[in-house]
């Protein structure tokens, strides 16, 4: 796999807008970040189930928490120290799947 | 099901004794807590998975966080605002699936 690199300040920008509900965090280190709503556990792990086969297979993987139906996640890309093309992608997939899991 | 009642300080050392590297928390709240170590994200997630089942079985769930191989979770009971049978149970099974996960 290629090394993916930390996007730049505007199309990270541009990314975010067309990603739902994600902001930025500067917290404890550069990422981007989202907490998931569900109406129970099964729907939360549902979610996070499908979210984990993706990136397991994308080997790009989230820092994510669970209580009962809500979600937080938290994305970044170590090797880059930063927001990369990997993580929009993961990001896009958890906005698409969310619907999904919905009963 | 019966409400769960909160432990006494005896019961809850005992049953702490007996747990494999169970400690108390009272950070936020007064609860139990463990860091689980895995490999890789798939065996932390296949832990994830089958403790996620049974904790929906027993209608009683975890608070956990998740990074790669790492897992970290904390057991307690909102309705008893302590830590209850039901945590000791959960942690007992967790316990034991620990092992059944690695590869």
């Amino acid at each position: 796999m290629p090394q993916a690199e930390k996007l730049t300040p505007d199309a990270r920008k541009a990314a975010l807008a067309d990603l739902n509900g994600w902001s930025d965090s500067q917290d404890t280190r550069d990422a981007i970040a989202k907490t998931f709503e569900f109406k129970n556990f099964v729907e939360a792990f549902g979610f996070m189930t499908q979210a984990a086969l993706k990136a397991e297979k994308m080997d790009h993987h989230p820092e994510w928490s669970n209580v009962y139906g809500k979600v937080d996640v938290v994305l970044t890309t170590h090797s880059a120290d930063g927001v990369t093309e990997l993580d929009i992608k993961l990001a896009q997939f958890m906005d698409k799947i969310q619907e999904r899991v919905k009963s």
